[in-house]
């Protein structure tokens, strides 16, 4: 890149930040009303324009062959009259939500009469790197802007026009209903020097957010001056304990591994206490294999379900995000803790079991953003908690663990009243 | 440094943050009975303490003067049994404390029968760099068991045989109570080296926090592999709105600048409205004088106060930290907030208003941790808004913003209850 190119790369980079943080002022203190309305008059128009949205997705999906993009993720890419509709379903889903802005937190009179109240506030400015599904763009657009908080917007080259289509809609409604022009922009170069000065940008940026392969959020980790809310894979595991229902345990094991394999929250492990072994891992590994699962086990399982291959330690780490599994049979609910704190990635981790002392020991001592009881592992969203949209999962204890909603987009501060009051 | 002695320190560090590890994995299900018994028990203790505290006090205060401690730092150093009775009185409160470890923070059960409930669980291990005040040492050492996270202490060298022979006392007491030994570690090592290496251990430590000066803060987030609550320094405004009362103006104006002046939420600037300037400016500039006060104002101010100084640029970014204050003569409320979001440092800031309009506009704009109407700006910390005992002050949006006490020092995990579900 010349000096020129790469000094207006940074020009373009800086004053697209500028634009993202004054918008952000306003935006901090635009009534509930008023972004629903925009969330609403957006998802009419965003199926009032599915032609003009529809070209510009053929484009990208003409261009897809250069970029090498796998059937599935060609099939992601693809826009249909259908997926327009759903994406616009969302906006309203989004703005019959609660807004998570001036909740009133806690508060107290203190004993010199200082009123204190602590108040929910926008973080600010967000930085949100993605994969090219063009549905995350309006996603993410909307939760960020029902928060009360600027997105800049880099998604990947292979969405960018039907990304920029959907975002000019976006603009359109913003401009009608009193929400700043800048609340959601679009990164328009593809330029990947792009994403570090964005990640420079401490002072206008308030949190990075990345979500996609490994690679790509610990680059953001790595450059990032601003906190990141990282989403890395998930090491999930199922705990069978001794007191397992049988059935229960076959569903739970094979939903969770099987019901959608490339995702965070499936099962990547499975653990089997050794008193119930015999009697239930074939069944439970009849069950894997005839959903084409490959089965790698310990020398206990191995002796007990001869389809299964020999696991290696590199089996106990993995996140396989396909059809393979890792089985280990143990001695009891302390070695499966042990085992699942000491192997998996804290992200979410299930026991199937029928005593309450079983189920309380585990919850208590598994460090996890989701420990389940007797349900499926798949069930760690914010959909499914109830949370409303989410903008991805979080990997980490600050701040935000787990599902990320509204509320995880969202500070506070400290609003006091007195009447005079000074400090002995 | 030998590569041999390199290889010890890392090893130290290691070591030090593994064990710490290990009893976060205990302390996280300790009863809060255990937890207040332990605090109380050390209370007792160092009170019993006092001589063999006095004892190696002493040893530090001999030593100060090869540090070059400043008359008030040495004040700080210093040890007495009314001080030692001080931080015992402390641990008493910090027992009467509600645990913040196994709250419930929100909760539902969802369509499909699943019960999910958020709970708060401790963050893990604190790294806690501080300066020289040993009192510091019990305190942190308090806020972090009692919520539930082990710490590896790293105080300043020039308290270090008062430090270590408290956290010797909080140690005993720890075996009595059945707390894990290695909860409180005292770094033992006054090799700056230390620092880093434990700030790369970011598997086995939760989260950084630095407390000190901005070099110290400075380089703990440049190295640091894992999150950082930040205290730097607060750049505070106080506002005379033209509806200001003005014997109050000159009490909180006062207050806020002079009743401590080393300290984050000290004022540091004032501004006033151009209608009251003239009435009101040279009344609180006179009560600001006589404390000592030096003057920096724009030309306005230096107008009708002549023993204002010309202020330059550099003034409206200064926290001074001593007796200098910044004046400014605005057009009214919008140009004050536009001011005090520019330059500020979003710590604390203060109007003195007695109309709703004025009161309401200010605490909505404003974006800093405390937003304060009618009082002084010495108010924002963990005492005053009745946190109880606080580690310090967050100048961050991110996890916790203003003061930090137990509840600060805590994340959470989902638990999930079903009786089988699986997802469709």
């Amino acid at each position: 890149m010349s000096l020129a190119i790469e000094e207006d790369l940074k020009t373009y980079c800086l004053t697209t930040a500028q634009k993202a943080k004054q918008a952000s002022r306003q935006l901090g203190s635009l009534l509930t009303a008023q972004k629903d309305a925009w969330l609403l008059a957006s998802a009419d128009a965003l199926e009032a324009a599915t032609d003009e949205i529809l070209a510009q997705n053929a484009r990208d999906l003409s261009a897809a062959p250069e970029y090498g993009l796998s059937p599935a993720a060609l099939d992601r890419l693809r826009l249909t009259p259908d997926r327009i509709a759903a994406i616009a379903h969302s906006l309203r889903e989004i703005a019959a939500l609660r807004d998570p802005i001036g909740q009133t937190l806690d508060g107290s009179v203190r004993p010199n009469g200082l009123e204190i109240r602590k108040v929910s506030v926008p973080l600010g400015t967000v930085f949100f790197i993605y994969e090219s599904r063009p549905n995350v763009t309006v996603d993410a657009a909307a939760i960020c802007v029902k928060s009360g908080n600027a997105v800049i917007l880099r998604g990947g080259k292979e969405a960018r026009y039907s990304s920029a289509a959907m975002v000019a809609v976006l603009a359109r409604t913003a401009e009608e209903c009193g929400i700043p022009p800048n609340a959601v922009q679009l990164v328009e170069t593809i330029d990947r020097d792009a994403v570090g000065y964005f990640l420079s940008l401490s002072d206008l940026i308030d949190v990075a957010i990345p979500r996609g392969g490994k690679g790509l959020i610990e680059r953001v980790v790595a450059e990032a001056r601003m906190p990141v809310i990282k989403h890395y894979d998930g090491n999930c595991h199922v705990y069978l304990h001794e007191s397992a229902d049988e059935a229960m345990a076959v569903d739970i094991v094979v939903n969770s591994k099987c019901q959608r394999m490339g995702v965070c929250n499936a099962c990547e492990s499975l653990l089997v206490d050794r008193k119930v072994a015999k009697q239930l891992l074939p069944k439970v590994c009849q069950a894997l294999t005839e959903q084409g699962i490959e089965l790698r086990g310990d020398p206990e399982t191995c002796q007990l379900v001869p389809a299964a291959k020999a696991a290696s330690e590199d089996d106990w780490w993995a996140e396989y995000l396909g059809p393979t599994i890792s089985i280990k049979v143990v001695d009891g609910i302390e070695q499966a803790i042990e085992h699942i704190n000491h192997y998996g990635s804290h992200h979410t981790d299930a026991i199937v079991a029928s005593t309450l002392a079983a189920a309380q020991a585990f919850t208590a001592a598994i460090d996890s953003s989701a420990v389940i009881v007797n349900a499926s592992t798949r069930f760690n969203d914010g959909g499914a908690f109830g949370l409303g949209a989410e903008i991805g999962i979080s990997t980490d204890k600050f701040h935000a663990r787990g599902p990320c909603g509204l509320s995880e987009l969202t500070t506070y501060k400290y609003l006091v009243h007195g009447n005079g009051q000074i400090r002995n």
